[in-house]
């Protein structure tokens, strides 16, 4: 019986060209089509939640593919598919969907987290994991500037240019930044919620709250960046190493276990 | 003028073959050798507290070397030998000490972590810095059998044979387990304190309290093999990446800035 499934995986984006499948360059998503091919004998394509890019990790990326002849319960594929993966991408959970389903589309909302190590020394074993910043940054003038980009706005100015999206409206639930003490310093988690996002919109607000941080630009700064609705060409973009996919959030109903 | 000066090391064992410098094998030791004698253009012996195997990590590693004509303040020596570190070792401090200083001999105490993911699945971007064990591992009976080690006891039975000390005795100030959440699971922080570590002996009391955590031995068997006073080959030894040499404390009155 032709069944469909979602994967929810973790990786480290370290020694892949991405998540989408490229010439040229191991991908993930190449890896796991390959990986689930294996334990099922299927041959399949895994349609991931959307891109993720070198050096991009994920600890909830969403891939679906469609099975013809599965018939144990879906969490038994999760342990089959790990067996077939490197030490880099590991399979969290399996859970059946209502067919046809499309993880791009029927995402609500998606969560990533960029990770800022603001010490004064780096570190020897998070480097693939951080944007190391050794000068000190100001937090509640970062908080103040992050405050004027929830809710709906069009956030054009923080698309990277080569791949625009019809639309450059988004809406921002949430954009929080913690910070928790490490080793000669502080790690800085931000975390931003939203219904989508731009071509590379996490690190480039990332990037902007970075120049305000480091005290190049007032808080203020971020509304009027935001309003000109064109990316500068000279704005920052965070490194890819500190982002991480967290969570693809999906109704409900499209899971059959619910 | 002839100074000794004492830093504080951070490292990532993964690439090296342990601390000590041998041959076939790129070191810690020489490599930071290597580092402080291009900052310096002075050829030096880096004493280390102790050796760690290969695989073991350090965040508070301490090495010791004298220079015959540097002038500067010592932690000027920071940033000039990291710039000759790869990104895999760093320096995170520099004091100067009371010549002569014996960075094995003078250590009052020395403190290791062990970290234990213990989830469903295994962790993407951490399993160079864990063991991972899947099976839940029961802490309260851990943490009974962790008791009977604090304390002075001969700890004969967790020294590894091939290279023994003069005396197996020794003192565990501090050993605590804690738990912490992580992806699908939970991280355990096994932290032992002690005046002096025997050859693995961490590794293999990790491995003892992973016995009886996942129920293969009573808490009490704990004292039973402490007090056998020889170590029994059967028995397990935790592997090298779960551990951290974390912290060694001198006498304040070694260092010069005091």
């Amino acid at each position: 019986m032709r069944r469909q499934f979602a994967i929810k995986i973790a990786y480290d984006g370290t020694r892949y060209g991405g998540w989408q499948i490229q010439p040229n360059a191991p991908t993930v998503q190449q890896v796991i089509a390959d990986a689930v091919a294996k334990a099922t004998s299927e041959q399949v394509h895994v349609q991931g939640s959307g891109r993720t890019d070198s050096g991009v990790h994920a600890v909830g990326q969403i891939g679906s593919f469609v099975l013809e002849s599965w018939n144990p319960p879906a969490d038994r594929l999760v342990p089959a598919i790990n067996r077939f993966l490197p030490y880099d991408i590991v399979v969290r959970e399996c859970r059946e969907v209502m067919i046809p389903f499309d993880p791009i589309r029927q995402a609500i909302k998606k969560r990533y987290r960029y990770t800022i190590r603001n010490a004064k020394v780096p570190d020897p074993m998070g480097n693939r994991f951080h944007w190391w910043i050794p000068k000190a940054l100001d937090l509640d003038k970062m908080r103040l500037a992050a405050g004027f980009l929830i809710g709906t706005h069009d956030f054009k100015s923080f698309e990277t240019l080569g791949s625009p999206r019809k639309s450059s409206t988004r809406t921002v639930y949430e954009l929080t930044i913690e910070a928790f003490p490490s080793m000669d310093g502080q790690d800085l988690w931000i975390e931003i919620e939203a219904d989508g996002f731009l071509y590379n919109m996490v690190r480039n607000i990332v990037g902007a709250l970075w120049t305000i941080g480091s005290d190049r630009f007032s808080p203020q700064w971020m509304q009027t960046f935001l309003q000109m609705r064109a990316r500068d060409t000279s704005s920052h973009t965070a490194p890819p190493q500190g982002l991480c996919l967290v969570q693809v959030t999906y109704p409900d109903l499209v899971y059959l276990d619910r």
